[in-house]
């Protein structure tokens, strides 16, 4: 695929004939080059005895390039966390491309390179893939699924069933960027400041957490719906209360500005490098610790804690002293953010 | 997710608050029934050490809904076929689904409970899911990606690469109805007869086919691109010629009425149930008796032969004695049949 500028994906790059084996080709090549070997139709892999994680996404993100990504990464990233936070070591990635007709070839070229390396940076390897096309206004611009398979170690027992009262949760980082990033560059709204994604391979952090401290009981990534819905999921899985304080939510100036702006609650935005973790109150100063070693961690806090009562049920300590109930956003808040 | 034949797919559907947690469940409960357990961003799997076979397919097949099937039962036989062909027995499905705002609820409803059945009836189980919703116009009605993970049993070695010359070549029944199926419900023509399309779980054959018969170096099921597109590629990766009789290739008279009347080659029409099977010549009498005796096999046929020179090529042999060379297709012969 050489960055031929003016051409345009057809409608019979997606027949299964010349023009498609080319296409196919192509993409193999500049994938390969990061992500070692072929894209077959199926891919036969060794695996040892235990436990595999597996999981699917597609991302029909909007804008396809964003501050600090594009959907190429953002579908690497976000396949590859939802492994991380199951406690497995991604390996193995399928790819699967919805193409628009009279997409730029430039901009497939682009994103397949972005795939290419975050796959590396990510250590896992791009196995077997798809290509399909539709007709102009049947699609947009281009759809990615991506599923991907991780080992889980002997041992590693994660759960979001697992919280128990005096617990506390922890997140790695400052919330709401790549919700953010997205509508500002949709809307063309400058929030002030450098808004970046955070899209990222978690599992650059949580595969060495895991081997090297014990006492997380589980973790979630907060995507769509942001904080507010892993730990809404957290808390009913669990029949426990949790408690965040406002204060300690690690937040940058220009979310909780455009927040404001937006009037956008900011445990509702979608974030893509972001992981909530419950930790056993004796263990979290070192889980704590280990974060702020790591690069995807730095930014790390612990932000609230387990309680009992009420079951089910999330609440966020304000800085008055007062109290709310934390709940999911009833419908979409920002469409097609992943 | 109770049969509301008003209701629409709202694009907060996919916002990953209250009602994408609704229509999530609704969809799992559905599901949950021919496949068993919840849908989680992610499934913790057990494996044996070994192999597992690993592929992905997005559907975007239109119409959604044709004679002898739904983008549902294709999905998940589409991906359960690229399992199978590998040697492997299918396992684990996940599903994607990429809804166009405004899809109908009744629409859904219908394909969930065809994914659950064809599950069933492929005895795989889906494990994870993902839903997104795009706005009206940047879809068109339903795209689903079905990824899965099989187990390749030890001793089973199959290859397109392993044809040598002398070997026969099999498919398990007529060809080209899938794709003529689709055409005709598209454009409305009737080529006369019950043209429908052959949608089939492999698997149901092929496993125990494996485990019974000796003989097979490599299969490959012949979605788009028909015949021609697996028989050259089994060519190229063997580097040996095919010849295939033109007169033992099963096709019915429909089909073939169809096919003359649009000028196209049966050859290059999309199946959704048929494999090409390239079998030792010693072997090939034990695995079409054994195929005959399926219900996925009845029409099975030794259809040619593998010969040495020139390799990578396929030719076919006409009725009245004369030999062409079969290509693929150049572009797309028939848009979206998959």
């Amino acid at each position: 695929m050489p960055d031929r500028s003016e051409q345009r994906i057809l409608l019979a790059h997606g027949g299964g004939g010349v023009l498609m084996r080319e296409l196919v080709a192509d993409i193999v090549s500049r994938i390969g080059t990061g992500a070692g070997g072929a894209l077959q139709d199926s891919a036969v892999l060794p695996v040892e005895k235990g436990r595999i994680a597996f999981t699917t996404d597609t991302f029909v993100v909007s804008p396809l390039f964003f501050p600090g990504g594009d959907i190429g990464r953002l579908a690497v990233c976000g396949t590859v966390n939802d492994l991380a936070v199951c406690g497995a070591r991604p390996l193995y990635l399928s790819l699967s491309l919805v193409i628009e007709e009279g997409f730029p070839v430039s901009s497939l070229v682009r994103i397949v390179d972005s795939i290419a390396a975050t796959a590396d940076e990510a250590a896992v390897t791009v196995v077997t893939g798809d290509t399909k096309v539709v007709e102009r206004g049947k699609g947009d611009g281009l759809f990615i699924n991506t599923s991907g398979i991780g080992v889980v170690p002997d041992g590693v027992e994660l759960s979001s069933a697992a919280a128990r009262p005096g617990d506390l949760v922890l997140v790695n980082g400052p919330i709401g960027e790549h919700g953010l990033a997205i509508l500002s560059r949709r809307e063309g709204i400058d929030f002030g400041g450098e808004l970046r994604s955070d899209t990222a391979p978690l599992s650059n952090v949580i595969v060495p957490l895991l081997r090297e401290t014990v006492g997380i009981r589980g973790m979630r990534d907060a995507t769509r719906g942001g904080l507010a819905a892993v730990l809404n999921e957290m808390a009913a899985d669990s029949r426990v209360c949790i408690r965040i304080e406002e204060e300690a939510v690690p937040i940058s100036a220009s979310v909780r500005a455009g927040c404001e702006l937006m009037g956008y609650e900011p445990l509702h935005i979608a974030n893509e490098g972001k992981f909530v973790a419950v930790v056993d109150r004796n263990r979290a100063e070192e889980v704590l610790a280990f974060l702020k070693g790591n690069p995807l961690g730095r930014g790390a806090a612990v932000i609230g804690e387990v309680l009992g009562e009420p079951g089910g049920c999330v609440v966020v300590k304000t800085p008055f002293g007062g109290e709310r109930v934390l709940d999911l956003p009833y419908g979409d808040l920002l469409p097609r953010i992943c």
